[in-house]
């Protein structure tokens, strides 16, 4: 596993959701304090969507350079309050979900079939990196 | 800014992200080892695109326990080596990028604009966080 390129890709990935929950957050306040610029904001989002927050940002400093000076701020104010407890809260979601998701597995594989007595039949091996070769199911 | 929110929300995205990662590292190191589920796996997320983690593995479960297994395994590994480091790198990318496009905006603002005296054209103020109500674009 190439921890950094993993990394590096995941916090790519994250910068541009920050800045789309920026976004979504100026459009919320924009809804009540100027509902003209909201509609405006809206339609350019809906035409250009937030795939690359570089990319978007570039493209909206054509139009406006106020919204643009105001994502900046928002999206840093982001960074700033939620990114320090993330990866408790997603490790510790991933933990439960994988928790959850194993038991129910193995109740569904307990309750539902006669285990065979050949070697294809026995209970997968999660611990392992590789598991059984089997391409029964292609 | 409801500050939990855009964690919960922000924590599900990246859930969801790192459960993708997952995938596709599983699909690498199949092409080597196994090629036919390779092939298998590959045309099932085409099939059932990653949007939500919960319901693709609800999902692969009818289909390839084997594989949610070792979805489960790999997922919570790169949680464990990957997110610690995410808020750290996120925030510094975020503060690099917000300062090259300011700086950006502000050189071509002196260059290309003769700055106008009346009060519409003053230079946008960064620090507002609701910004002055201009509808001269709409």
């Amino acid at each position: 596993m190439d921890s950094k390129r993993l990394a590096r890709e995941a916090a790519k990935t994250l910068q541009t959701y920050v800045t789309f929950q920026a976004v979504k957050l100026i459009l919320e306040q924009l809804s009540e304090t100027n509902p003209s610029q909201a509609i405006w904001l809206r339609q350019y989002v809906l035409d250009n969507p937030i795939r690359d927050d570089g990319e978007f940002l570039e493209g909206l400093i054509r139009d406006r350079k106020d919204l643009v000076f105001r994502v900046l701020t928002v999206r840093a104010e982001i960074a700033d309050t939620v990114l320090e407890f993330l990866p408790e809260l997603v490790c510790s979601n991933i933990t439960e979900a994988n928790v959850k998701l194993r038991r129910s597995m193995l109740e569904r594989l307990t309750q539902t079939s006669n285990i065979p007595s050949d070697s294809d039949g026995a209970l997968p091996h999660p611990e392992l990196d590789v598991p059984p070769e089997r391409d029964s199911q292609e």
